[in-house]
């Protein structure tokens, strides 16, 4: 079955437009961008959640993956940012975005949260800036027109490059499309459904998988890692804004001590699939985010530090067949 | 101000479109219609109100007025209808609508309620009719590039004969555009927003007007008539699915004694706007049907019954200018 005619890209296409349902203005230009676009080898994402550098976490009206582009759509009152960049590109947006898209943190524990580092944003003003005015639909359209040739030009762009892989619902989720790519790379977005289909990238041949973390096949000094990166009554993980460091913490000093023993005597590299929940389907997913390596020596006080030291690692093929 | 420009548009625009809230392929299907045809110059209006041939009340996802054209979104489940004719028109839709959007007719009091003879209606089907399987994206798409291509053909070939107005949120509430135009057309679909601006149109200069029914300046055989075409506590008015004939009704029997009176005696022609609903705005607003003639002699028990004797009347400039 192809990608456009299969019932997964309607399931996901007519819920990500339908998310946004109380809000009239992100609603009217979400679909307008994605109707104009009309183009369903671009992945787009509604309301995605994003760590801004300084560490706060915000949601973005509409990412593109593949462009590693945000949309975001300034609405009326809630204006409070000072100036404003049009189809101007940004590589920190906590300067840039507004204040009333900032969440609260303790409700974000499970979701699945992007570092953005390097990624633009660009934004359809629906409110005049200096009087809170309203736009009007003629200057709305306009600007979406422009975004949407915009997205238009950076595809062609990365495909002219080589840089541009079609999105395809249906094996985007498979091991066997990265184990045939050689490698799989951060910024291709992978999200897994169940953890052993990442194991199964790298030599495995899992078909039921529940721990942790299991070992790399063919690379001895690794493991695959399925961390939570977020406080429970158990562990405090937590991940650095631009995703680069993972602190890994007990809250129990008895699991600590054994821990610490466990880090400095171990593997002292993890492939990292931090467990989320998918934000349209509310499932455990498992989204990649490089090659980490432990730093320095742990210690109780520190916990496990890793760094990341790729944001590309290569796949193999099952090591029975 | 232009009308693409006008604060009314978006409000209005965005509104219609998200109005649409819970019912996800409903929202991508209507909002792609109307995004992929863009062109503000057709009206269209989101859960339209319509009189089927039997009497019943039913919702129709999308109504172009100015085409008489209606759009039905069959959706999963409910499916019940025994065959669907797509790109076809049919003049009663009472034989051709799913049953599932045929609505409590106790609720709809005060709605706004169109009479739909003659009017056409095309469909856009979500799931299969053979065995309630779910359209693919692909499927669904090339049927809503057929359907705006249906409407852009229906506009051209309306402009080709002088039949089409294009829409205009500023003007279409004024007097002055119809005293301009000479008449009002019922395929017009003219909603006013206050009785007076009703009666501007027929050579009066009213800046505030609270009743019932105003004389006609310059025909003074007929009244300007402002019913509820429901029952209330009062009265029992009702009016025939095809919008022919308004029965006028009290329950109240000394009130009625009066009344056959008047009909008898009095006005013989009444031009008539229905007072309804806003459907997005939920403000009373006064729909016009046409002029209608008292029929025969009015009696207690059958009320008085108004037939209609034209879709078009005559405007004219206030008088005392």
């Amino acid at each position: 079955m192809e990608h456009i005619t299969s019932p997964d890209l309607t399931n996901y296409i007519t819920r990500s437009l339908s998310k946004i349902k109380h809000k009239r203005f992100e609603s009217y230009v979400v679909s307008r961008i994605i109707h104009t676009l009309n183009d369903f080898e671009i992945k787009f994402v509604t309301q995605q959640y994003v760590r801004l550098s300084n560490g706060k976490i915000a949601l973005t009206d509409i990412f593109f993956p593949q462009l590693e582009l945000h949309i975001e759509i300034d609405e009326g009152h809630h204006f409070e940012k000072k100036e404003t960049q049009y189809l101007e590109s940004s590589n920190d947006l906590s300067e840039n975005l507004p204040k009333y898209i900032i969440v609260n943190q303790d409700k974000m524990r499970e979701e699945d949260i992007i570092s953005i580092t390097n990624h633009n944003i660009l934004r359809v003003n629906v409110f005049k800036d200096e009087n809170g005015e309203q736009q009007s639909l003629a200057s709305i359209n306009e600007q979406i027109e422009k975004l949407v040739e915009f997205i238009q030009n950076s595809k062609q762009e990365l495909l002219a490059n080589n840089l541009f892989t079609p999105w395809n619902i249906i094996t985007e989720f498979s091991p066997q499309t990265y184990i045939e790519q050689g490698s799989i790379k951060l910024n291709q977005n992978i999200l897994f459904k169940k953890s052993m289909d990442a194991c199964n990238c790298f030599g495995h041949s899992y078909r039921g998988f529940q721990k942790g973390g299991a070992k790399h096949i063919n690379e001895p000094d690794t493991l695959i890692w399925f961390p939570t990166l977020f406080s429970n009554d158990q562990w405090e993980n937590s991940i650095s804004p631009d995703g680069n460091t993972i602190i890994e913490k007990s809250l129990d000093l008895n699991v600590m001590k054994i821990k610490v023993d466990e880090w400095n005597n171990g593997l002292k590299k993890r492939i990292v699939f931090a467990k989320v929940k998918h934000p349209l389907y509310r499932e455990n997913m498992y989204r990649f985010l490089g090659l980490y390596q432990l730093q320095d020596t742990a210690t109780i006080e520190n916990g496990g530090i890793w760094k990341r030291i790729s944001t590309e690692v290569k796949t193999y093929p099952p090591k029975n067949k």
